[in-house]
Formats: C-alpha cells, sequence, structure tokens
C-alpha cells in the first residue's frame, strides 16, 4: 500500500461537485472507478478542495493510498485510459504515507472569469460568467485592495460546513483585464464557504456600479452576509493550485503520451 | 409577414444537430421554439448550414417568415431572451421576401481547431480534436494545396443526401498553428456531407506522419471515399460564416445589449 499524489485538471460542467453522492456524478466517483478499473481496488480519493458543481480546475490535488504493482507514470496513463474526457490526471507522484492533499493544504490559488461582451459567449460559456458591459476596474482594485491580508471574512461566507475561525488571510488578490474578458486571480491560506464567489460577486457589483468601492470595507468590517454582494456563479470559478509546505509535481515527467480518445486510431 | 435573417451563433454539445428532430433537441427547434414564445406564431427556420451533432457555429445564418410588429432589434431581444445559454442571435434584419438562408448561399467558411496538447483538455474539451503529439505543419500544408480548387470531390464525402454533383470548388485553405493549437480554415461554394471532417482527418493523418502527403492527391484523383482519411469527429468543427451576393449584416448595430441569464439581477 503506497500513498499518492496526484494533480487533476477537469470541467466542474458534467459534474455535481467534487464529492462523492449517490446519485449524482462527482470528479470524487470517477476518480475512484478509474482507480478501482486501474488497480482492482476500492480506494477513497481526497481532494483539496471539495469544489462545488460547476466549478472547475486546472490544479487541483488529491491523495489517496493504492496497492499495486503499478510504476507512477504507468498508474496515471492507466488512469487517464479509464477517466471521462473532462477529468485529467496531469502529475501522479509516490508521497510520504502520511501526505492528505486536504489537511496539508496551506493555501489554495483560485481564478475567477467575467466574459464583458456584448453577446453571451455561445461557445465556452460555461467557463465564465457573463456581464454584458464593461466594469470600472479601477473602482474594483480600490475595492480589492480592502480585502488583502488577515481578516474575519464571515460577511463573504455563505453558510456551510462549520469552520472554528471565519479569519482568514488573503495572500494575493488581482485583477486582469485583457480584451473583453476580465480575471480575478485569488490567493489564501484557506476559504470559506463560497468566499471566493462572493468576493468577486461583490467586486463585480463595484465595476457595474451598483455599490460603492467603499461599502466593501464596510461589508468586511460588519460581519453580516447581508452587507457583501451575491455570490457569482460557479461557472466563472478554476482552482488553480494548492500549495504545500513541501515540494510537489517537481521530479522530470517521464511519461508517455496519453492515448487520444474517439478518433479513429 | 416579414422575411428576416439571423446571424447566430451557437456551442453544437448540447443538440443534435442544427435539423428538427422528434425526440432530440436541436437547434432549428430551439430557435423556432423562442419564436414561438417572442411572437406566438408558429414558424419555420431555416438554417444555412445544417450543422451536425456536436458542429459549434459563430455565423450560422438562418431565415424565417414570420407577423409581428416587434422591431428587429427588439425581436433579437425578444428571441436572446427565450434561448437557452449555448446559443445567441448577434444580428437580426428585415431582407427580401425570397432570401432562403440556405438556397441563397454562395458559400461557407469552416474552422477545424487541434489541440496539440500533452495531456487532453479538460476545459474546452468539446471544441477541440486532442491529438497529443506537434503535427508536420510543412506536410499538411503541401497536401492541402492540392485540394484548393474546382474538384471532384467525391473521396472526401460520405453517404449523406443525394447530390447532383460532387464538384465544388475550395477557395481557401490555410492551415495556422500558434502554440499548441493548430487551425484549419476552409471556404468553399459548397461542402458535401462530412466534406470538411473527411479532409480534416487525412491532412491530420498526414500531420502525424501516418499517410505521406503525396496520397492527398491521389484520393482525390481516385474518387474512392476509402483513400482518403478517417472523418474527424463533429466537436473540433466550427461553421464561421456564410457568403451571399448581397451585403448581409451590415447595418449600423442599435440594438439594446441583451441582459445576462443567471447572476442574480
Amino acid at each position: 500500500m503506497r500513498n499518492y499524489r496526484a494533480l487533476l485538471s477537469y470541467s466542474g460542467t458534467p459534474f455535481h461537485g467534487w464529492q462523492r453522492q449517490d446519485g449524482f456524478p462527482s470528479v470524487q466517483e470517477v476518480l475512484e472507478d478509474a482507480l478501482e478499473d486501474a488497480t482492482g481496488e476500492k480506494v477513497v480519493v481526497h481532494g483539496a478542495g471539495r469544489t462545488d458543481t460547476g466549478v472547475h480546475a486546472l490544479g487541483q490535488v488529491a491523495s489517496f493510498h493504492v496497492a499495486t504493482h503499478l510504476g507512477d507514470d504507468r498508474l496515471r496513463h492507466a488512469l487517464n485510459a479509464h477517466l471521462p474526457r473532462e477529468v485529467v490526471v496531469r502529475r501522479l507522484e509516490t508521497c510520504r504515507d502520511d501526505f492528505h492533499a486536504r489537511f496539508d493544504a496551506l493555501g489554495k490559488r483560485y481564478l475567477y472569469i467575467v466574459a464583458t461582451t456584448r453577446f453571451r459567449p455561445a461557445l465556452g460559456g460555461d467557463q465564465a460568467l457573463w456581464i454584458p458591459q464593461s466594469l470600472d476596474l479601477a473602482a474594483m482594485r480600490s475595492a480589492a485592495a480592502v480585502l488583502l491580508g488577515k481578516h474575519d471574512f464571515a460577511a463573504f461566507a455563505n453558510a456551510g460546513s462549520p469552520r472554528s475561525s471565519t479569519v482568514r488571510t488573503v495572500r494575493r488578490l488581482r485583477l486582469v483585464a485583457r480584451r473583453e474578458r476580465l480575471a480575478l486571480v485569488i490567493e489564501a491560506d484557506g476559504f470559506l464557504y463560497n468566499m471566493v464567489r462572493t468576493i468577486a460577486g461583490t467586486l463585480i457589483d463595484v465595476g457595474r456600479g451598483r455599490r460603492s468601492a467603499g461599502s466593501v470595507g464596510l461589508a468586511l468590517a460588519s460581519g453580516e452576509r447581508t452587507a457583501a454582494g451575491p455570490t457569482a456563479p460557479a461557472r466563472g470559478l478554476i482552482l488553480l493550485r494548492v500549495r504545500y509546505a513541501e515540494p510537489v509535481f517537481r521530479g522530470p515527467d517521464t511519461g508517455p503520451r496519453g492515448a487520444p480518445g474517439a478518433f479513429p486510431p
């Protein structure tokens, strides 16, 4: 029995979130099924971030114990062969026995994407929130600055799993506009339930002129959820990376390229 | 009763192609339903290209007769309000009474996209064919050059609706590589059934070294479908634009921006 960690990308669109639940397809379920197909073992996979329905990932980390004679690259290849097209294992490595993708995570980085196109994006519309107007980037940046650092983020969390504390440290919060896309990159030591989406929804309201930049600091200070803005939809949200104390996925990548799916071989 | 033409974008992923068929959602059906919702009239919509299941469009043209008191921009706005997120009417204008989106089309331009990334694209994987290797662009271009001009393309057509002739004129065939994407742009006065996908599949086989560039001209000359390559999957294909003798969608765009969908107003 060895312990593995995997670096994953997936589309959240076809899944009811990360976490396994009866009767609804989840990312955890398809990973556990692929592991069983590849190794014959029933395995529990732990994800660093339990992403909600519709939330995507380009750098999710998962860990699991499994007994297999396959080498790391072989196992990755076998998993990718058994996974649906919307999930891919980018890296896979054996790790110390007590590594846990979620409990050992020291921070996460998320990306929130807004499409400010005139028409709703018919293609790729599940990977951005559509706001058909240009946003006031300067006002959004001024509001965002208030959220940087260590604060009680109770105002920016929806009711979810119980937490011992609502204090989190936001280490980075950048807003980048390019053509008709606006990207919000946020990194923190941890996030409360729906915290990224509530911050995104509040800053977007500032960008649309629906609330003042100054109101965001007041909302933060109040600790009242009703003082902050709406929860932005899941579809614009992407888990970019997870940070650990130890270096992860740094080894040389010697694995074979995966085989393409549906195209005739 | 006025005659209208509309410029449409849509994702082909949720639809069983353009054409209405009982029990399967189609682009034609959602457009006709939206027209009935907006005007109360039962209307038949004619599309310039009857795209297959999974094929996308950024510049499809459709025409239809409908009696309504709504102005062009109002009607467009009402249609977009009733259409699903994956379909959008970009432009809509009243046109001469005998304009027909399909019969009047003088040419079409398609785009075929290949992702040559190391890992399969988990996000946006329904908008490109994944080939996990770099392709020999020079060989593909040399093969493509043979297809330019007026030829009998019988070797590049699958069995479909009967045609009086299999001669078509390819006016443009360009291959563009950028980062890990390869795009094939092809324009012709008309396309036989699956012609773009068969040309794409054949050229991709050349790019992978599975067949020689010279074999493509031989396949064309043979007129035998078995001499050409495989039909590339629908998901990489996008209908870009339709050409008519008259200028279309050139008027000033005075319509209101559409309202966004799911985000709390």
